[in-house]
């Protein structure tokens, strides 16, 4: 049988072995929200960049710059990290070099892989049905805030948990955690999450609308997969 | 207002400053629960080491040896980790040299702090007391499973949440994650925990009993208080 496990920080990355697994890295608020709803939208890739300036320098190469840090838009980006950035005419068929506090470190971490795949509640069953078809073990990588847990990415790894219990068993504790969570949460996220640190400090730049979208599942039926030379399509 | 806030993985440790904050180091199965038990049994002191040759040289300056590894006593020891084993007349007023796989080590990373203590549900109430009455925001550290997330620590984390919920306040989301996961288990720690890998790994060496026992609370009313010597003591 096909195993789960969670890792709740990036920064624990190094107690897990990928090698043979299908990474599904996430970062709700707001990375990989942002990059399900681009491609949904026909954005053409979307290569993560760890480093700002390095992201930055793709624009002369004809590439869309998107920037966040802090959760707020880097200034001489061309967007920043709403989903509602990602849903015009004019993304079709562009490619983006994205770069954000969180999300894109964690898909560094995530390097090695046999595969590493994009979650967010936006394509949360296409993502389950990847992983049920896959023959791979899985590990859901959390982005979490600067390092530290956090809870909304730590719901969707229980809700992949809870969809996928009777398929896959949970390697450790991590997985069992998140289940329970998001059973404890899955009727109302929203209100759920009210007190989080993450959704105050969010709260604090007025972006509800956002929350509640990416809260939204199954919106898309797209899984961003990063290919070798390090971009994410969807093909 | 004081906060308080749980790092769930000694491997996160380096995202805390632990500098005004009294810390509380916690492993539920079965690290601190024997060093309470051991106190509340007439232990005159213990010192904890993560070096396993360290630990076993302090014999001939008279301590009694504890050393557990991968959930075993280990060999030459003069005591491994359950709380059954530190309940004799014969450690009373007696030092202890005590080395286990994650709690010693969870205890050297707090080092720093303002105050280091020990938790555990045997002495879940005095833990609540002492941090209530004390003037420092709190930092609960969980030793988990070779730097892996585990349920009794972070439940024993919720716990304490859940009892100072009025009087102090989160710093962030894995306060409130422990906090939600208590409050889920409190009416039957045993059967909430019986998926654990943990749990699983330490019924196979058959040490139900430990378990039980372990996740008692309030046995004792003691709080084991790190001193400037590296030493634990009651006073």
């Amino acid at each position: 049988m096909k195993s789960i496990d969670v890792c709740l920080s990036p920064e624990l990355m190094h107690l897990y072995d990928v090698k043979d697994r299908t990474v599904v890295v996430v970062d709700i608020l707001r990375a990989t929200s942002c990059m399900v709803t681009a491609f949904a939208h026909g954005v053409e890739s979307i290569t993560p960049f760890s480093d700002l300036t390095a992201c930055q320098s793709m624009k002369s190469k004809g590439y869309i710059t998107s920037g966040e840090r802090d959760g707020k838009k880097v200034d001489g980006f061309d967007r920043g990290n709403s989903p509602f950035e990602y849903m015009g005419e004019d993304i079709k068929e562009k490619k983006i070099a994205f770069t954000t506090t969180n999300g894109t470190q964690a898909i560094e971490k995530a390097l090695g892989a046999k595969k590493i795949v994009i979650g967010s509640f936006l394509n949360l069953s296409s993502v389950v049905k990847y992983l049920l078809f896959g023959e791979n073990s899985v590990l859901i990588i959390c982005a979490g805030w600067k390092g530290k847990v956090n809870l909304e990415d730590t719901l969707f790894a229980g809700a992949i948990m809870e969809k996928l219990r009777n398929h896959i068993e949970a390697d450790c504790d991590a997985p069992l955690i998140a289940q329970h969570l998001y059973n404890l949460a899955k009727d109302d996220m929203m209100k759920f999450l009210s007190n989080s640190s993450h959704v105050k400090r969010l709260n604090r730049l007025g972006i509800q609308k956002d929350i509640e979208f990416c809260l939204t599942p199954d919106q898309y039926s797209i899984v961003p997969v990063l290919d070798g030379t390090g971009k994410l399509t969807i093909k």
